[in-house]
């Protein structure tokens, strides 16, 4: 047999999977989430030694050491993935939920109810904890998944899929319903996202040519987990103490995610009292400023920002700051530049932080707090498949809701249409 | 300037409005609709004056009967266009419901609220009602429309969008809130299904080469309106009297459109007793029957049905029928068969029931009603965009909250990650 059919017949076999899956009991579900995290503390040693194997590839390929430092397991961070998988059981079970009913006039009751998507295929690059975090809530929410994680850490996958693949058997169900790609080339992955008819939904998370690779060759709907040009706006009403928190928070703590702030943009009227303090705690704290004309009036020695720096998802400790004049400047730049993941303002104005609420288009909009907090698990989602950064479907984080859809329930007692 | 940057300064002009309607007052929307309403009433002579003209080019093209219909507008026709904008009026409005709150340990206050999605591009055939419908639709849910209709509706379409765009400039809103592609060859929609950065969704209502089409064009996210192939399956537990009128409402009532019934399915015990009489009716209304092996056993002179009938959407006085040994069987057939729009079961017996709305993964299943509810209106959501065959986003009729999406509130007080 051909090695596409190989991988087709995988996938039916998913799909064959998740028929049986929709329909587990929520006990059971639960049951086996828990299992599996006893699993994982178990089979730490496995898991640790294959881990240190891709560590040391890393080393020989010169992986960076912020790649590095996502791609290393410890016995704390087993912990926290198998008290994932335990906070997950712990979650209400989104399936058979009915989300509205409506009762109609020649007594037709329609139920909306919520239903697991059915097959979800997720590619994703470097932390190996994503393996397990996305199998405890595909299971959970009802759904098969097809994992393919990235090549650098090909052997820490392997060791934890192998490991709550055992959860599986031993609750008797197929082990089909969920497959880890091995193969660490592209091929596979082209092939499986021509399979329309077997796989309802791709998700990609990683960099922006992985993300582009796929929307292209996929026949199958994809909610994108894109880039974050995160910003905070701090408005002529802020709290300045609060606001140098809040971007300190937002850019320090880890720069190398996603939800942290790219840009600052800071209004016009309180720049000059805002600025010098909080440009010399970032420089202090290693961040490389790069200021837009007005910023370099107000803070000497800082390099002049370009149009592309706007755009930039740094990924490190850079910062673009640009001084505006009015909230709808702030919020014009943002729409322009922004990636429509997470912006926050900082204001004691209930009028500017509505309006900034309504008028920035981004999955996630903060008044007065860190851009940081955008995460499954910071927002009680117990994980996440990712953080969205399309319209449709889903927004954001992506917890169990968001691995859902639905279908109408239409009871009648022999309604025929007139 | 070219034809293409005309065409994305249409597309620019329309994110422009979508911005400004993201934020309109249900009040204004409101009296907008009933504006628009009145408007259509007191231009019915024009409207139908237009109609006339393609009713007169579809002569000519000899189109046929069931199209001619679908074009054709009358009095009660408009007044039923009024009447749905009206229905539409006295909804709900969607935009800025907060759809779950979450208070985190922390304090951070994180809402869960609707938004509209922006710019919505529906492409579709024939029937000129779906112009105000879908105008309708979007407007109250704080969308941009473009829309483009088919040729042969052409001057009905101009004469119902004119008379409606008047209701926009008397309330001072941007004409760019609703745009009607005029030329009908498919240049500009081939420009516009590229605009990935300002239109935010397309819709393609119509036949399957038209949706083919557009989901190979398009680089921005699609909701298809796909074919119904709906089933109606008499369980052995049926009440047969009513099954047979099930079965005749679902196949006689109206059979070109895409929630009539194509195939039925009927157990093996009651088959003898229900299919004689049942196909007798449906033969003296007309339906050409296409057995399977069983079926033309029980009932003389019947077509036999092959393998690509049960995969037909006849849209027509047409049905294939099968006869099945179990419930199981009924429920393989629908899954390998079926479109996933439609499928009703007729059983006394609960247990069968819940079986069949938990395995059959269709967007509407319904027990003991005709599939020809599946229907906006029907549902009581005053209209629809159409009926969505994917599972992403929305399945079933689109209404206004199908047209929205969401995004994450979050109120914090000086919070920040540790």
């Amino acid at each position: 047999m051909s090695k596409t059919n190989t991988v087709i017949k995988l996938a039916m076999a998913s799909k064959k999977a998740a028929a049986e899956l929709s329909a587990l009991k929520t006990s059971k579900k639960n049951a086996l989430l828990l299992d599996m995290a006893s699993c994982l503390e178990r089979g730490k040693k496995r898991i640790l030694s294959a881990n240190r194997k891709d560590l040391k590839r890393a080393r020989k390929s010169r992986l960076s050491s912020a790649l590095t430092d996502r791609l290393r397991l410890d016995e704390r961070r087993i912990k926290a993935m198998a008290d994932s998988l335990r906070g997950i059981a712990s979650l209400k079970d989104p399936v058979g939920q009915v989300i509205s009913t409506r009762k109609r006039p020649n007594g037709l009751r329609i139920n909306k109810t919520r239903v697991p998507i059915g097959v979800i295929f997720i590619i994703y690059e470097s932390r190996p904890n994503v393996t397990s975090d996305c199998i405890g809530l595909c299971i959970k929410s009802g759904n098969a998944v097809i994992l393919r994680g990235g090549s650098e850490a090909i052997n820490s996958n392997i060791a934890i899929f192998d490991t709550l693949q055992k959860s599986f058997k031993s609750f008797g169900l197929p082990t089909a319903s969920i497959t880890l790609i091995k193969r660490t080339d592209r091929k596979v992955v082209n092939t499986l996202l021509k399979q329309k008819n077997i796989i309802d939904l791709v998700i990609p998370r990683g960099g922006e040519g992985l993300i582009n690779f796929v929307a292209r060759q996929s026949n199958i709907p994809v909610v994108k987990h894109y880039k974050g040009v995160c910003h905070v706006y701090v408005d002529k009403n802020a709290n300045l103490n609060m606001a140098e928190k809040i971007c300190f928070n937002a850019k320090v703590q880890r720069p190398g995610v996603c939800n942290a702030m790219e840009t600052l943009l800071v209004h016009t009227d309180v720049a000059a009292r805002f600025l010098p303090s909080m440009i010399r705690k970032l420089k202090a704290a290693g961040v490389e400023i790069r200021g837009c004309k007005k910023t370099r009036l107000i803070t000497k020695g800082i390099k002049a920002a370009v149009e592309t720096d706007w755009y930039a998802e740094y990924l490190d400790l850079i910062l673009s700051v640009k001084v505006v004049r009015t909230l709808d400047e702030a919020i014009t730049h943002i729409a322009k530049y922004g990636s429509m993941h997470s912006d926050a303002i900082v204001t004691d104005n209930k009028r500017n932080a509505d309006k900034f609420l309504k008028r920035v288009d981004s999955a996630c909009v903060y008044v007065n707090a860190s851009t940081r907090f955008t995460d499954g698990g910071q927002f009680g989602m117990g994980a996440e498949m990712g953080i969205s950064t399309e319209k449709l479907h889903a927004r954001g984080p992506m917890g169990l809701e968001e691995l859902t859809t639905y279908k109408y329930c239409v009871f009648g007692n022999g309604q025929t249409r007139q």
